[in-house]
């Protein structure tokens, strides 16, 4: 676990040693089981979580009590309620594990700390942030504007192995169509006999 | 234009005079008529710009040639095109002024080097992207999952000033509604006489 986080941080940055030993000191490790919440909306976000295994959905639930997938984590990717975490607020959206999940746990202390104390983090989450935005920015663009086909074929191309990995409810719920639609879009994607 | 631009960056970061010369010796400003593009889909991206005043509008235009607004810009924003600007890559996105507008425009190498040259600037455009990323995961929550009437109230606490400065069809193609929808939705708003 230590030698993921640790080869994924040195994607970006260089670490010596015993940077990579004040980094990690700043997070804590968690198994957390399928069907268990990291974040719960209403109470308290403290951590922002990066994935080592496992598979997390980002859920808005409407005032009508219906669950809108705002995205998907899985390994290697850092997940939170971004505005919560650096607020320290209430969750606005939950954290809910699709599949037996760890994760490193980085309270909002040990995030400032890090960018204060070690440039090469600070620069770590810059380019993180800079990416993360990106990705907003092409998620709202697919949910603007791309039909539905061309919004599932981005999907396949972002997450490959998503399909295999959760159900059809929930792909059909993060890419915001029917239930029958994603059917209709799966049975196209099959190369012919 | 100068003082504006320290005071946006002291709201996050002290500087001294010393250090905001060498910020100011990165940026250019620039000013644009209403109309004119800051950016054409198809060309490479070169800049980020700092609205000084005016307004402008991010936009994706769909294989059928419809326009969506990813994004409005208006005074003290950050706007570009996130993606083609760090891979300085040809735009997938548009930027076009919907008054006359004055921006500071940072090209990637001034970015770079001042994120490596002044921690403060690495700190605020950490804390800018950060700021960002919730922006956008809010906008991906108002999308998938709030009706037309939130999204409308939520557009003008967030620019409550947008009404007065663009279009109806505009505002309507922001919120992905039609015509018809913002202007009962607009009606609904005025208070009784």
């Amino acid at each position: 676990m230590q030698q993921q986080l640790r080869e994924h941080l040195e994607r970006i940055v260089s670490l010596t040693d015993e940077e990579f030993a004040l980094v990690l000191a700043q997070f804590t490790s968690r198994q957390v089981r399928k069907g268990q919440f990291l974040i719960r909306k209403g109470e308290r976000v403290r951590e922002l979580y990066f994935v080592v295994q496992g598979l997390l959905k980002l859920v808005h639930t409407d005032a009508a009590g219906k669950a809108h997938i705002v995205s998907l984590a899985m390994e290697d990717w850092w997940e939170g309620d971004f505005a919560a975490y650096l607020a320290q607020a209430p969750a606005t959206l939950s954290l809910q594990c699709l599949e037996d999940t760890a994760v490193w746990c980085l309270p909002l202390a040990g995030y400032e700390y890090l960018c204060q104390q070690l440039p090469q983090m600070a620069r770590f989450f810059l380019v993180k942030f800079a990416r993360g935005g990106i990705a907003a920015q092409q998620r709202i663009v697919s949910l603007l504007a791309l039909p539905a086909r061309e919004r599932y074929e981005r999907l396949l191309r972002q997450y490959p192995t998503l399909p295999q990995r959760v159900s059809k409810t929930l792909l059909a719920a993060y890419l915001g169509v029917s239930r029958e639609t994603l059917s209709r879009l799966a049975d196209q994607e099959r190369p012919p006999k």
